[in-house]
């Protein structure tokens, strides 16, 4: 196994310079997207949604509506099943029932022959409301006396977690130092540049096939059939190419089960589409989350104990925002070694847009707190901000409080990369006087590749099949959202089967009938979870291929190895055959050989239990940046004047990517079997520091 | 293995009636045929075709059509590749190059934005022609002096087989009589209710797709390859649902690449469909032969030996004719004893439509002859021809002249059926007098279950899976067209998987990147074949489901069964969880399984060689049916007054097709392996006999 990651010398396509195998199609406006993907015949549907943010819903007309030539049909709740559907807190309806609870709550929807007889027929549906006092910041929503936004949720809370390793109180005492500050951080919309939308079709044997930009296929798949009450195999899911999620994308709106509830009374295909305007006040954003940090720190800048109490907001309904408020929580500790630390959050429901993943997922509020923090203690302390983190930071070998084995770990290397970076920069330019001063900050980050947190299984699956021509397919069905994850699977199985990239093709659209189960593209898991699972199935496949030349060449399979398009004997250079032709023998022939392999791998981290305690992802990524910006004193305005960067990107599979990497930070091939390799990574990785100037 | 085959009376979906698994769709109107698929802003195609049967083209000129309104494409063979294709002989060009060969011949093609606008631009097209003289029938083509239909196939000879077993000469020499008889069969055209045609689409990869009702997926796709000059792996072919075939589907036609070309140079979607009056004229139709056979015989009726000359009408340009004038070469002998046989055939150009495979595949023409024969010489011999069939027939365990082994065999029993049938039939009737003279007649017939005859390979595969949801899916890459391929292979899939007919599901659509590789629908070879390579799928997919139930459970796999949606405890009943629960945990847990089986299976039957000789069939079968007739001796009227039909179909899958088994005669399901358990299924079979009394 892992031929892959032994001969890195070797390699002629991971670790190259590739364009996106994509990358025509995409720049010559080829590329399909659901715009791209229309059937014959096909409606339109628009969503009628809630002006006010919490209302009694008192009568719906939809009669006029529905009298209106080109209208196929309006419906509403009365016409929908009332299964309440929700990632872990499930709260939501298909559309709102009896009330509604945020500015864009859908109410009824319309599917006409076109999006214009649509639009206009949503005018003439009319829905009595009867307004409510409504919450609208967690501040609000935990008072006494608050209206609850979901009449069964006490307080208006959600979820809450409670987490505590080691005893912070007597940490604390023992402190030279404890600090308490406070950090908020808002709403931030994910604003993809292709809103979402599905076509939702009822095939002639009574299954849903949907069509939808998504992040997650099967996910979606699973809980549409929980919207609609039906068996999870009476839906096919279809991903055509995705214009753009950053967790956004993850899970199914409401827009997916009304779309499907057309499509079923109307008896036709459905296309929906969110307008941007829709997109703006609907579009799930960054969990918004006020978070209180107590720190114990000794007088040399050693920390101690760290205690976070955070309250988030949920919106009007639960999408991924407990799971994003659970990372969260768990991110206290990562960065830096502490004895102790504590977390007690609380998610609280406002008659707002409900909040979801955006970017980092949960990671970005924390860090932004715990870094803010560590540079106001270090100046209280009079300690060198860099000099403190270097001190605290996580290595190698660690084992964080909530259970991380830290497999590998560059973050001291990046932050002394930034900080040098940083000084070499400071010592050419002129201070800073007068209105306009200057200031230098460092920060650090980290990031998980593949997250278990929150859910039992975080594998992935892939079909590898050779073709009889010799040239192969590879089945996913983890979605490409633009980041390159068909070129980052078309390098994996190319490199592992010893055929060029051009002879790979990954399949351009995901249907979950063909595509093998996968958990999604978040948690940045895919290269690490999917490329090993395509590695694997690949190596497997080889293996398939091998022992058939060895049998047809009448040698050892083990003596055999693929070098451009032939399997090679490696010492009796006589004894070759051309790819294509063991793939034709064994597929055509009495040789018979499928040619193909099903891997499902999962990676060797634990589940986090009912206590958040355990090792979650196979690797986890580190970071640091610095800026020295320029603020004007008068108008407070920031000045960008420097930005050093450096990432522990682990090994670059496609280093033309490198700029996207550092954003993504997370370009890891590396399981739990690999980390004797991940060291060797890192040597060539650090010599691809990233660096921009401006 | 084989838990299917051992347990006959167990069987909950095998041997059950069942209604066809799509019968809904198709009876609602709702399946989709390529009719009822269209891509939006589709061209339409349609061909121009030689008005002559010969003639040289000296000038095309296709400028009026170009400049018509609607017109997008024009083209000749001037545009296209010069590849030939052509199964065994390859003699077809896209379009025909500087002369045509038969009336239908292709000549020039238009892609137009309707239908009607690209039927009259086929009229602007102005093509010269020179008139050649043609040969029409094989006695003109063989003539010393005659035209030749391709300059480079010397007597207009497109291909010969000479076989030879045993010493026909010397065993003629012995024999009590020795008669020579020539019988000839017409071309009879498929009929098809759907006529052929396809769409063609080149996607944004640069990926060819080609929608088409067809017989063979696979084949399509290389033949189409070679036509078009590309790789294979460029090419995706989709079959939806099929409107009949009878073999006359069973490889593309020249409307394919001529369909592709249309759709390269207009960047568009084509969907070409032929018109019933083209079909008429250029559908292949059955092979048209003209057989002499020499038959030796004892006084008593024993057969000794045969000898046949065999011409064989090719048409302007080879399909199947010359794999079907094998099969026809081969047929002398395979339902009666003989010491010796021999066989020259000759397939000879015409200018006249190309033939091909249509219900039998050389068989019908051969067993005419044969049988014809066989009733002819009892009476010269005065021989009862009932008793005379007896006497000679093909037994279980016989290895026949070809090398046939035939493993089992109920030939005397159904010739003994029919023959009391009839008996007790007649002696109810008045005996016919005076005009109207009435007669009794009986023929037998056999036939094969899958043929090695033409292919190296004569096997399939399946892929079957678990859905989370405990269903499953099954893929396979023959076609159904119309006999329940999918009825058949889910029931194979569902008995073997102990889940209900409902919860399994064979993909409606063929695609073949996603299907595993097989060879199609033909020589009655899908039940055995790839209901073998479905079972053997299931069975390690059930052996999946149980090892994963076990560990769930904590027992031994062994211990467990599957029965009704739930894996039991054979003799611990409190420990039983439902199919859907282990699949869910297989698929969504850390106990990561991808729950997915591919199986590649071919049947262990011998491959011919050079010289013929060799059993390519797992299975054979055997039949017999007597009419009785009433003739107008005025004007030669005949009228069918009783038929009575024998047909040893072997277990049958489906009883509620067996009106349709008695035509297909080949409901099998026995490879090499469950030999044994065909002679269990022959006891069940014959309390099955198919009656009609019309």
């Amino acid at each position: 196994m892992s031929t892959v990651s032994t001969k890195i010398k070797e390699r002629k396509v991971l670790g190259k310079k590739v364009s996106f195998v994509d990358a025509n199609q995409k720049v010559t406006g080829k590329a399909e997207f659901l715009a791209d993907i229309n059937y014959p015949g096909m409606l339109y549907g628009k969503i009628l949604r809630s002006p006010l943010p919490h209302a009694k819903i008192k009568r719906i007309d939809t009669s006029r509506a529905a009298a209106m030539p080109g209208v196929k049909a309006v419906i509403t709740a009365d016409d929908v099943p009332s299964n309440k559907f929700g990632l872990s807190v499930p709260d939501v309806n298909i559309f709102a029932v009896d009330k509604v609870r945020y500015m864009g709550d859908e109410v009824a929807a319309v599917a006409a022959v076109s999006e214009e007889v649509a639009e206009k027929a949503l005018e003439l549906i009319e829905v009595d409301y009867e307004e409510l006092p409504g919450v609208y910041n967690t501040e609000e929503a935990l008072k006494e006396e608050a209206p609850l936004v979901h009449e069964d949720k006490e307080n208006n809370i959600a979820t809450t977690y409670h987490i505590e390793r080691g005893d912070v109180e007597k940490d604390f005492a023992a402190c030279d130092y404890v600090f308490e500050d406070e950090f908020e951080t808002s709403l931030v919309s994910p604003g993809y540049m292709e809103p979402m939308g599905c076509i939702a079709n009822y095939e002639s044997n009574g299954r849903l096939t949907l069509w939808t930009s998504i992040q997650s296929a099967f996910q979606a798949r699973s809980e549409l059939a929980r919207a609609l009450g039906i068996p999870i195999s009476d839906i096919k899911v279809k991903v055509p190419y995705v214009g753009g999620g950053f967790g956004g994308k993850i899970w199914i709106r409401n827009l997916h089960p009304i779309c499907a509830m057309l499509a079923q009374k109307t008896g036709l295909p459905v296309k929906l589409v969110l307008t941007r305007l829709e997109e703006f006040y609907t579009m799930r954003p960054r969990v918004g989350a006020k978070i209180k940090l107590k720190t114990g720190v000794m007088k040399d800048g050693t920390l101690v104990a760290k205690q976070a109490y955070v309250v988030c907001t949920n919106g009007a309904y639960s999408w991924a925002a407990p799971k994003i408020m659970l990372n969260m929580s768990m991110r206290t500790d990562c960065l830096y070694r502490y004895n102790s630390t504590k977390t007690d959050s609380y998610l609280v429901y406002t008659n707002t847009v409900p909040t979801s993943g955006f970017r980092g997922y949960g990671n970005a509020q924390m860090h932004f707190a715990v870094e803010s923090q560590m540079d106001m203690i270090a100046r209280r302390i009079g300690v060198d901000p860099v000099e403190m983190r270097l001190k605290n930071a996580t290595h190698q070998g660690d084992i964080t409080l909530h259970g991380w084995e830290v497999k590998s770990c560059g973050l001291s290397e990046c932050i002394e990369k930034v900080a040098d970076d940083m000084k070499e920069y400071r010592q050419e330019k002129l201070e800073s006087e007068g209105r306009y001063k200057r200031g230098v900050g460092v920060a650090c980050m980290n990031h998980v590749s593949g997250n278990r947190a929150g859910d039992k299984f975080d594998g992935s699956s892939a079909i590898v099949k050779f073709q009889e021509d010799g040239r192969a397919l590879v089945f996913t069905g983890e979605s490409d959202l633009g980041q390159g994850a068909k070129t980052v699977l078309a390098q994996v199985a190319a490199e592992t089967l010893g055929i060029p990239l051009e002879d790979v093709l990954v399949e351009p659209y995901i249907d979950t009938d063909v595509a093998p189960f996968c958990m999604g593209t978040y948690s940045s898991r895919v290269t690490t979870v999917a490329g090993n699972a395509v590695l694997r199935a690949s190596e497997e496949l080889k293996e398939q291929l091998l022992q058939l030349a060895a049998k047809i060449l009448e040698v050892e399979p083990e003596d055999l190895t693929v070098e451009d398009r032939m399997v090679k004997h490696r010492t009796e250079p006589q004894k070759e055959i051309e790819v294509a032709e063991v793939c034709r023998i064994g597929i055509r022939t009495r040789e018979a050989a499928e040619l193909t392999s099903v891997y499902s791998y999962d990676p060797p981290t634990d589940g986090i239990g009912e206590d958040c305690y355990g090792d979650y992802s196979s690797a986890y990524t580190y970071g640091a940046q610095a800026v020295e910006v320029e603020v004007d004193t008068e108008t407070g305005a920031v000045r960008l004047l420097k930005v050093a960067a450096a990432h522990d990107v682990g090994y670059a599979i496609n280093p033309i990517w490198f700029a996207s990497a550092l954003m993504n930070g997370r370009q890891l091939l590396s399981g739990g079997k690999a980390s004797g390799t991940a060291v060797k990574n890192k040597v060539s990785l650090f010599n691809r520091f990233f660096k921009v100037r401006i």
